[in-house]
């Protein structure tokens, strides 16, 4: 796979569709279905309960993976995979299909060995075992997790006709751990304190600072992703996790966190996960993701195959809150209709959105718009450019436009 | 594995330890953790990315899987595997650990030929595609599904030391699929139809009647589960999904479904999934799930290793709506208080509930009790008896207790 050049295609190139035809639930146009009586075949003996304790995915779904793009990535451990959005249904990821952003691949750690170390501006530093965390209360959690370069390959020019590409560095688990404020305070915090260091045990000491005040919010020492212990390359036996900002400060394979009064300036908090701005100074610290939404069906992966009625679904999220509403456009955002969101509509969370509609042939350029409880509304590709800049890679929240052709076949546009 | 005898503890042997100790927070008990200074042991190069393109867990968690018990079962095509609910946190069940039951083992369907077939008592009989399917308007719901003969074990006299076996025939996902009455409505009803007979494309032939009333309310025609297709012991690539309904009504690898106007009283409904009562009579069609509960932590897996500060948690659910409470009791049903449910409480699914203890050393007899939003409050296993008899092995929903030993030990006895 290579990046493909920008396709720019203009609202008036869609005009001469301006009559989309009735959007609404058609009654007649629904299911086609022949009138039959079916040859009921019948299968053999399946596979016993001793087949498979831990079960897999049926081999029919053996397109359904993570993947990686090898030209984006020097080596396999200093890289990213991507979850397949567009053959998920609802707002769970399941835990093998979570994406992937290692900076020296996943390491094995054994729980019992492990161990965290808690110091600096502490008034007892301390050193925990995995059954030590264990013993605070316990929150299980429905959160997203974004990588902040999610989109970045749109803002680096490569148009990747995929939404596993475009979006696929998200995920959404129940997460399951303890405050990490209950254990901070547990080890007492000296006057003065305002940042943490949070390092892993990786082969790349990878390491960020944390503000204090958000350690001491919704911060969790997570050991548990939907339901069963986290997965290696999530970070097993204990991450960190920051509802809401970007993936990178959720920092995996938690081994110590340092308290002091400023940030670390660390090398992926300032050669890396920065916002460089065009005079060449960057934003640090850009931690919360905004609100941010994407159509997975359809999309480059799900290409209408038929005329009729059909289901357009997505997903939407904001690292601020609740999403309240998203708006779907057919024609490039001229008009706009409100979706319906599916419950629960979580803090923080994927909400999945859902809108009928009824397509005869004609071209489109879908777009999807979310807005949370804060009011932020999801800009679109020329507004974030502009309010962002040209030249920094993270962050890029911008609404995505999928233009549908005559034959159904959907690519990743830009409009100007 | 051989069904134990079982032990019989009256509430008298525990009152000796009628002085339980105060079980709210103490704070000065919470962690230990020894003062020091780590010696941090980093990783070398971990798995890369294309290392496990659908990911597996942690080598460390190979004991957290599916079991079954082999004297239970005639073979493992016929048989039942348990979820294990001691090592699960939160309230999703991952796909790889949902428990199993077939009866004739998980056959292999290419979802491209696989058909449902409609017909019997309708305008228009039909065969559905998967993509047919899938073109009705989706919904994603979270639900519990547990076999109605979860607890038979206790009813038969098997004592069964591990909440896997006690309790692991219950699992809960989000599930996605379409509404069975946008089905049934699109072939259109005839006047008099009344039941449903669903059927599966297993080796076994398996069917079931079901109530047409309940078959217009909240089922679903289901293929995803927790975000991914359903697996293929749960039913790829379509199956039923009665919410708040034994299992076996959840009709796995549906194939077909014929409207008529009274039930077909199939072998699963007569022979087996009835309720026998002592004059030789059985309960027909006894549906409903009711309100039920269970201690996982601590439990027979999870002994107390040491004094002082423990988080006790468990797991509530009915299938006729949402719980509105838990209560928990230290002392054989003396003494009740009221445990914590973790949002979102959600109708027919599971409801995570937490309380914070102290533990001295002491003997315990720990019990929950659930209520739902109907007022049904869980009854204790002579009440349960009392009133369904000692015949019947199907709906065992009765308070469990485990016997908390002075070493920490965990057994599952009955109270007089």
């Amino acid at each position: 796979m290579t990046p493909g050049m920008k396709r720019r295609i203009t609202r008036r190139m869609l005009m001469r569709a301006a009559g989309l035809g009735a959007l609404g639930a058609g009654a007649g146009a629904l299911v086609p279905g022949a009138r039959a009586s079916l040859p009921q075949t019948r299968s053999g003996l399946g596979l016993g309960v001793d087949a498979r304790p831990y079960g897999l995915p049926s081999p029919h779904e053996a397109k359904v993976v993570r993947r990686f793009i090898s030209w984006m990535n020097p080596t396999t451990e200093s890289a990213v995979s991507f979850t397949p959005l567009h053959a998920l249904e609802g707002i769970i990821t399941p835990n093998g299909l979570h994406f992937e952003r290692h900076h020296a691949g996943a390491p094995d750690i054994a729980p019992d060995a492990h161990r965290l170390l808690i110091h600096g501006m502490v008034e007892r530093p301390l050193v925990f075992t995995m059954e030590d965390l264990k013993r605070f209360p316990r929150h299980s959690r429905f959160h997203f997790l974004e990588c902040a370069g999610n989109g970045a390959l749109e803002w680096r020019g490569a148009q990747n006709d995929a939404v596993q590409f475009t979006h696929g560095m998200i995920a959404c688990c129940q997460w399951t751990g303890v405050l990490l404020r209950d254990v901070l305070r547990w080890c007492g915090l000296k006057d003065g304190a305002k940042w943490l260091l949070c390092e892993s045990a990786d082969g790349a000491g990878y390491a960020r600072s944390l503000p204090l005040e958000r350690a001491l919010d919704d911060c969790l020492l997570v050991f548990a992703q939907n339901g069963e212990a986290l997965r290696p390359e999530q970070g097993y036996p204990l991450r960190l996790l920051v509802p809401g900002c970007e993936g990178a400060a959720s920092v995996k394979w938690l081994a110590r966190i340092e308290v002091g009064d400023t940030p670390w300036m660390t090398r992926e908090e300032t050669a890396r996960y920065t916002d460089l701005r065009p005079d060449g100074k960057a934003r640090l610290f850009s931690l919360e993701m905004e609100a941010n939404s994407v159509i997975t069906d359809p999309c480059p992966e799900n290409p209408l195959r038929r005329k009729g009625m059909h289901q357009l679904s997505g997903l939407a999220w904001s690292g601020r809150g609740r999403i309240t509403a998203v708006d779907v456009s057919f024609d490039g955002g001229v008009n706009w209709r409100q979706a319906q969101l599916e419950e629960p509509v979580l803090p923080k969370c994927l909400t999945r959105f859902r809108m009928p509609f009824e397509w005869n042939g004609e071209e489109m350029l879908l777009q999807s718009r979310a807005v949370d409880e804060t009011g932020y509304v999801q800009p679109d590709y020329a507004t974030n450019r502009r309010n962002k800049g040209e030249t920094g890679i993270y962050h890029n929240n911008s609404i995505t436009t999928w233009h549908v052709a005559g034959n159904g076949e959907v690519t990743h546009v830009q409009l100007d």
